[in-house]
């Protein structure tokens, strides 16, 4: 999937994200779009793909889902942080 | 699955549902472990996993990660919350 199709999810209501969603439906053949998040953004990124799914893109359907961690750099050490990725397919 | 394979994940530390699938792995022929949680919670149930498969048992698989909407009947109506549902095989 191309990087530009990938959309990361982050601290905002998940109702931006939505939008960003169905914004890169609505452009020409994108098939597919991924959603990325860590940490306790994991929680907006499905409520995202629920909202789309439930209010906007009745056929939208969720392709993969995969979790894994990332190693974070900071001052006093490494933290680790959970990662989700959704792939969605309409 | 049995319903005593699944571990409900709420609002304690990681580090007690990580306490939980390994309990429930030790037990005789249990081969597989369901953990479901919704809302916030969806992010310590990822954490559960990951600190279970890089910590614990290396050789765990993510069989299935399954996303919903539960409704909460509430006082003042009701209440979309996202669920997430991780089924873990060894």
């Amino acid at each position: 999937m191309a990087e530009d199709n990938t959309i990361y999810v982050g601290t905002k209501p998940a109702m931006s994200y939505v939008m960003a969603v169905i914004t890169h439906f609505n452009s020409t053949d994108v098939k597919e779009v991924s959603l990325k998040a860590r940490g306790r953004a994991i929680t907006t990124a499905v409520d995202t793909v629920e909202i789309v799914r439930r209010k906007f893109m009745k056929d939208l359907k969720t392709d993969k889902i995969t979790i894994g961690t990332e190693e974070l750099q900071r001052e006093d050490g490494t933290k680790n942080v959970s990662t989700i990725e959704i792939a969605l397919k309409r």
